[in-house]
């Protein structure tokens, strides 16, 4: 990788938590903040790591980001959680709500919350890996600004909605899918359109809501609210199944948004300098609730196997798990991890302003 | 449409009825079977309606399908259910575990159920019907025969494993998501080799693992076992998002057969002539373990008629929401249900066997 620096992976998440801690979090809040950025760079999700760490300064400042907010229990019963963020920090309503949620799936089977009036809360996979940990069963999904469009829509209405879901296993890596409903990220987009390269059709949409393989435009479009989009899983129209990533994406943002009574839609990020109300979805199940620990570990490493070890398609070298990948990049950036020069550089211009520095290797 | 002939819905249901009794089922048996295979019919979804009824008079006869099967519950907490349908019948199980759930959702705020050594058991979306009819949040998954490739992989170790998911609404009609996780099921691929027509890359792989537009080669290559098979949503490989496609499908997969401690993967229809061990998962949630019943079913309306308000892509005049072909197909079918010609030939062939004869208009 040209343009990249390593980093140390300690030093980064100090140098992120005492930033974080300049702009006016306290220690706890600052450690799991930082902690939710640096693990997406550790797991190779740099579109979410610590390169958004000056969107956070920013938000902070103009109190978008409330970090003195107190997050609401509007209901709770033995098995559920709604929670009203009141435009605090993502990050902490996700952590904090998680290990609610584990006490209560240790005791009562399972929990499930919502969330409401909250900010972008990183990876959706940290949170299933919260429950992993705990060798539970962990679910996440979150709305997010909207970028996708639906099937035969113009505009982008609903957000990249990611699902995830962790499942523990004995001797093999846990499942951990993390997934936006979206074919690609925004970010993948904004590769293409730095090289010039033409997309493939199944990405995106034009201002007028049909398949384009003009990276820039899409995103110029994006960013003028001109029409078109990201595109779902599955791309435009039916025929390969766009509808069905739109049907996903929906779930997403009902799950999140409607169980909650928050934001839904193009509500999510509708107001310009205020809370973005972004609205999550968690929640954890007790193996017991089921076959119990042993009997779902054991079938799970079965079944990874069965997956793993069947027939290779012509020209491959290897079936993978979900979140096989991302388990391989973080024992691989456990001592050092690979940062964009340009990402360095913004660290260090924040730095600055508190007296902070991050040396690359 | 040509080749289709028109029968009273009525005539239909009494008919599937009486040829499940006539093979042993009780009443009560027969008319829920019937009731899901008629209901698919109503809602457009052929594949999944009476067109089977030869294969469940089929396993029927060879005790595939267990008519007399007991379910044993194995776990039981507020919320949740394991059951052991003892190769009985797939409908007949499903449609108990809803009923339990459903009860244990209004006193316990939700419940979720996992069901093993089961059998086919219709359109997942009846399931969900269950909980929308009683105004609560329904979901339905299940396994099924091995039909889908894995990212990178040669042979079928998948099924199409649908999703399933209801939300109730207030004067929109409900969502109702339910999808297979394959691009498309095996009966789009039967239309085409039938017309010999080209399908698009996205659907199919060849015995080497590679994309293919051969309808009849896949089908021929799936009889036989020779490799390939259907494609995850998002088609082959990653460049589509094919590999989430293939996560979904094993997220499916967990939930059913691992998480009941049941068959998975290949091991689903693995032996020939026994009860092919289908695996389900199916749950309910009370709106009241979150924002509430009126709450919910506002919000429902409005991000409802947020989607279908929004601007259209140049050539399109409607956004759809899940479940709205099929409110649509079930109204017009209320009277009378189209069915292919072939269809009615092979119902009343079954019938001649017990004097049932079921007539077009």
């Amino acid at each position: 990788m040209t343009d990249t620096i390593r980093v140390k992976t300690h030093e980064l998440k100090e140098f992120v938590k005492n930033v974080f801690m300049k702009v006016g979090m306290s220690k706890e809040q600052a450690e799991i903040t930082a902690d939710v950025l640096v693990i997406a760079d550790l797991r190779g999700i740099e579109s979410h790591g610590v390169a958004r760490l000056q969107r956070y300064v920013d938000d902070i400042k103009i109190n978008a980001i409330k970090i003195n907010a107190e997050f609401k229990t509007v209901v709770e019963t033995p098995v559920s959680l709604l929670i009203d963020a009141n435009g605090g920090i993502g990050q902490m309503v996700g952590y904090e709500t998680m290990k609610r949620c584990i006490e209560k799936a240790r005791k009562n089977y399972m929990c499930f919350a919502t969330i409401r009036n909250s900010n972008h809360y990183g990876i959706a996979g940290y949170y299933t890996l919260m429950a992993l940990k705990e060798k539970m069963i962990g679910f996440s999904f979150t709305n997010s600004a909207p970028l996708v469009v639906p099937t035969f829509g113009k505009d982008a209405v609903l957000g990249t909605n990611p699902i995830s879901m962790g499942v523990p296993t004995k001797q093999e890596r846990p499942f951990l899918l993390d997934m936006a409903t979206s074919t690609v990220p925004r970010g993948k987009v904004e590769v293409y359109a730095r090289k010039g390269d033409s997309m493939p059709k199944t990405w995106a949409t034009d201002e007028k809501g049909c398949a384009t393989t003009d990276a820039k435009r899409v995103l110029d479009n994006l960013a003028n609210r001109k029409g078109g989009g990201l595109l779902p899983i599955g791309g435009e129209g039916m025929i390969n199944a766009g509808h069905k990533g739109y049907g996903l994406a929906t779930l997403v943002d009902i799950l999140c948004g409607v169980f909650s009574d928050g934001a839904v839609g193009t509500d999510v990020y509708g107001k310009k300098n205020q809370p973005p109300e972004v609205a999550h979805f968690m929640g954890v199940i007790n193996p017991a609730a089921f076959a119990g620990q042993d009997a779902i570990e054991n079938k799970m490493d079965y079944f990874i196997r069965l997956l793993k070890h069947s027939q290779l398609a012509e020209g491959q070298d290897r079936i993978y798990i979900a979140g096989e990948v991302e388990y391989e990049a973080t024992e691989a950036n456990s001592v050092t991890v690979p940062l964009m020069k340009k990402v360095l550089d913004n660290l260090n211009a924040i730095g600055q302003n508190y007296d902070l520095v991050l040396k690359g290797e």
